[in-house]
């Protein structure tokens, strides 16, 4: 295999994992235990020393980080068009969503999961969990009026982005968004899971 | 001017700033008053409904984000050789530190004063605070083995990745890391303040 991704169920690590099945690569998946806390066993901080999925493991070397990661498999495969590569005001304005979404998205749904990053009180850990509905909708408020032109994030063309948006609307409604505020976000969903991609993703992680 | 940036003293919106002024862009620069609140008032959120900076206005529209903002700069000005344009694989571990500085160490950062996006208890918010100097001395000691080739991010050649690391530096140093321990990023920090760029943006700081 070209490519082995290391993710995990319900992680952020899907987006690349829909990517790479949207490119038609040629890709391995390993499944990384994270409820175990497999990610921060030496074998695999080898691999990444932050002790996070996704990692991709490339013939040349390992990346992190999926608003890294999407472009990268956007260049590798651009005869998928996940990404418009020829025009770096568009590619620019595809980064800045996939941007916001890991760092301020992904950040506010984490302080459900992943407050004990942020502080070593039970209490206050308790605290952000009560704000994490709010914020997600708020969050869906953006991605709805600012990003989402619909179909897919930018327009007529699916990319990188639409991948990205899948893993974020699923944690979405885990946390509490009632979607059906957002059509625009709804429409996504429902088009998302009928991408063979997806499904195959589906099927692979179990 | 071809560009206008909006940013802040002290804010990440520094790291495109630099980046600007070390690629020689035509660009000019308004302050925005984020300690007043200036980046909620309708007439920034028409700008960026996000109420953020960095905001590059651009002769195609408004681009958000520093990851991608940083990019962009380095796409438009492809002479000042900010970023390996030609190798994906290169340009993705760029991207990928650009993206753990932005999602990881700038969040790390933001909960010793931006506490209350994520709760809205005052004594979560204090326990916050208390975690912010270990969390970003754990960031340090990844960027310094892990990422940091030394001199610059990708050795010896100057980067986007540098423009944002030294945004960081200054916040760790703030934060109470001792930076010390740390002798490749206080090279790195040392090194960033004798570039004329840095000194230029400093002076329009104020």
């Amino acid at each position: 295999m070209a490519f082995t991704l290391f993710g995990a169920k319900s992680s952020c690590s899907t987006a690349t994992h829909i990517a790479l099945a949207e490119a038609g690569a040629d890709y391995d998946f390993r499944s990384v235990d994270t409820a175990a806390g497999d990610q921060r066993k030496p074998e695999f901080l080898k691999l990444n020393p932050k002790g996070r999925v996704p990692v991709l493991v490339t013939p040349h070397g390992a990346l992190t980080e999926n608003v890294a990661l999407l472009l990268y498999v956007a260049q590798a495969f651009p005869q998928a068009n996940l990404a418009p590569l020829d025009d770096p005001f568009a590619l620019a304005r595809l980064n800045a969503f996939n941007a916001y979404l890991s760092s301020t998205v992904h950040v506010a749904h984490a302080h459900k999961i992943r407050g004990s990053r942020w502080t070593d009180d039970v209490s206050a850990i308790e605290s952000m969990k009560a704000k994490v509905q709010q914020n997600m909708t708020d969050c869906a408020a953006i991605i709805e009026h600012e990003y989402l032109a619909g179909p897919w994030v930018l327009g007529a063309a699916f990319s990188i982005g639409d991948c990205y948006l899948h893993v974020i609307t699923n944690w979405m409604l885990g946390d509490g968004v009632d979607l059906k505020q957002f059509p625009k976000l709804t429409t996504h969903h429902e088009a998302m899971l009928k991408r063979p991609a997806v499904q195959k993703v589906s099927a692979q992680l179990g």
